[in-house]
């Protein structure tokens, strides 16, 4: 049960994504990646949802971002929602992370489906030793960036 | 086909809900009311949509608010959406107002289920003579209370 | 009794105005496209509202965005109101929403007039069934071109 | 044709305007005090404008506001709109302030019917001496408070 | 494994925290409850959670709100955030979910506890089929509310 | 005494200042224009103000735009504030509108100088007949103008 | 050189000013406080300033919230500006902490003069080793009471 | 002890940081620079600060911004914040500057670390005359800078 499922609401959300994508596969975890709209399609996503096996679930979507929420409610397992970017900015925020009680949706921050990922691989990998240990060779790669980017920051900071 | 249904997702939005009752009732508009939730009951909120007969939806809800905009997933009659006010405020009114291309809803302002019950009415008399009659009507009346009220107020101000 | 009369408060207002005229057109709808400024031309804007045989109005504007509610003062039919983007994009939005009791406004999203079409076309097919199936079949296809992306998705995400 | 007009959109803003007529009373300046509604009493309040001989308009509205900008319409003096605070604040401040390009108001802030009038004032004084003398009294009378007031905070302070 | 550490920045949080708290005792999971600060107690906090075996951390705050952001970085196990309500709103919450890409935090809403609580069930119950049990009874309950409330709600319906 | 002196806080309001210009210069108002900054040049503002016969100032200032209320500060003639955009947009526009009790600032939209000169004109023309018959004749070519874009625009819709 | 002058642009600001003066007694630095208004008395603000022989300045204000930059504007020793609590909060904000380039002011949160206060001392503490040690001590005591609130917090939580 | 230590939390904030760097340059002010994240550097933040003799922090963080906190919360050094213009522009400025009490960070404006620089250099010219000596030339060369630009300016402004 390591599957994740990415369902986005418009296809035009693919770029965000795909950044998304690139950290479950970095991973190596199994995932399915689906167009589903809470408006245009509810009874696919609802069958999507119902039908899936996945352990957790992403759903990334804008503007009203309805996404998220609906898919929380056609399960009891966790749901990562990713708001996506637009001219207004808040209102997807604010509709995936606002859930009423009962109804959980995990909210990232905007066009944030890297870390929706990350944090998809973090819940699966408190049953996953392996994944757990991955986890933790990604942290300290991180912090190695950190420590070389230092170095050629303090180098360019002689030049300014 | 001149039935409005009016939807709040939580027993709390009634206090909102009851101004927008009262305009039904003054209009002589037959009305049905209930609870349903986007979240919590999915499946019951489609029920209620797709079996209903009324030609104008009212969707009340706060927070994420998605109950406007599930309830235009499942009609191609028209849906007004009542955002609740909350903490934030605007997570309520952004979520109901900024439905994606294709599905849309009518957004009134915060709380404003008076209009909304109004707009509903506005809607039903493009094909009821005797509603059209009622909104000159009223819109009559509010122009003689705005005038009775500025006599007050002229007076008040000699006050001051 | 089946016109749409769209009003854009500014002739820079058209790029906007056309994505919903497109939609009037694709479901046959009669319309008519004037632009008049509810603080420019106050005297033609009451005209056009007045002398207008149109069951839906639909008012575009951006700024202050007086226009919709302008034009809800002069009728009692439907008025549904647009938001057009700007520096701030909140000030047009919430003009267009935040109506007083009594006056009631349809508003959509930020730049949203296809979505005012496409409600005024909900609104006008209540006694209109002809366009109530050709709804019923947007909506179909709608939720087809979901399914097309989604396949078209499914199969990028396995290149990322 | 010193006289000041103030319009308020609705009796409930009383409270507001009569800190504005407080200030008025203060300078001598003659004023009245009406009630009209942008949207309720669409051509009174065209009328109350164009057949008025004030100098100056003072408009106060909450929520979506259109009434000072409506004012500006029918007027080429000086129009001074107050928003009126409400459950979102920028709803009334952001129509009062964002006029489009050619209909000109001065906005001030939040309630501040009592700076609105002080600007009145300071409009009406560029063609009367007494006026301008009075508000350099008043500015020197501000002045004497802030010092007075300071006396009392700094004994105050001592007692934290 | 299945213990949530709940971390509230301030004893003021308390009040939130007990929503979540109450959540986390009803469906029988065991957790450890302590204060402890991003800004005041930076040792502390790191060693409370680098020596915790806990599966999931709940970090409550207020304000700038850098306690959940502070836990994610000593963990690769979920962490939630639960913004909590003050002045301003969107400082907390904007703190919370607004993290930089290899550090998630699941971000629930304005003092949300409760659901903060229900997320940390969701992950713990994938390797925990009797809690997948207890949620699906909790949804079902939910569902059963909201029908009991819709009755009342459409007889006090009658009474506006 | 019909002269307008248009204060700028920095060089680079040039491009915001000179749509007012344009107008101040299209009715035929003297006028000069400075550089003076509220937080660099406190002293040459306070100079520039005092030793001015200006009837009208407009202040033009960005990010927290101190100026308008400064030199509001110094005179008691009337006061007009252009709140210049930037990153925040809501940092200019509130800082201008937002004056205390006592001295106020009439404020006009972001960037909108070239409001602030026709409004500017309408506080000059109480005591200028020629400028006052000025701006009837703006107003009838502004609805003019509307009138023409109609038909354009009547014209373009039929392609759409 | 340790004194420190809080400048309040309002009598009616000392409950917020109170906190800071609190902080500054604690710490035993000598201080002064005084209302003047950067609006109502320019020229007592720049005098004060200008003869304070103050090491550090905090300036207290709300609305456009002028007084801190205007402080800026007259000295080249570090300013310190708070923010007040108002209607829109953001206002004050915004204009403390936007200063423009060359002329800094070191803003703290809305109403947080408690922290002005600390920023001060660390400030002084650079040349005074026993404001030095002091700070030390009080952070001490801080992490010292988060330990204790927590011991109560653990209690409690067992009794939800 | 004149130490400037300028941390960023990403490299990619380095054009932000190198206006910052200019001015500390300019002022003759020894300064180190370097990168550490709040959140996946923790530990090696922690060193840093508490191995650093520096007498001023400058903290400069995008996003949800814990940096310049997390730095305050190992010093009693002044700590100034700079946040970083990102979508939503108020997360990173309301983190830096909504500081819990007790732990003091200075906030300046978006992207303002030429603000930040100038700030840090008039806290450590209080205990250095020839700094103060600097700052003061400073003040007249932006002042003089303005004159000219006001020359400029007004010979522009007659070709309009």
């Amino acid at each position: 049960m390591s599957k994740v499922l990415v369902i986005m609401g418009s296809k035009s959300d693919f770029d965000v994504a795909a950044k998304g994508i690139a950290v479950l596969k970095k991973f190596g975890v199994d995932y399915e990646v689906v167009v589903s709209s809470a408006h245009r399609t509810p009874e696919r996503t609802k069958q999507l949802v119902q039908n899936s096996d996945a352990g957790v679930f992403i759903a990334i979507a804008g503007l009203s971002a309805a996404l998220p929420g609906v898919v929380a409610s056609f399960t009891t397992k966790p749901v990562i929602g990713v708001p996506v970017k637009g001219d207004l900015n808040y209102d997807a925020l604010l509709s995936v992370v606002q859930m009423p009680p009962g109804i959980p949706v995990a909210a990232v921050g905007l066009n944030r489906a890297d870390n929706a990922a990350t944090l998809a691989v973090e819940i699966l990998s408190l049953s996953d030793p392996s994944l757990a240990a991955k986890l933790l060779e990604d942290r300290k790669a991180q912090a190695e960036k950190v420590e070389k980017d230092s170095e050629t920051v303090s180098a360019d900071a002689m030049k300014v």
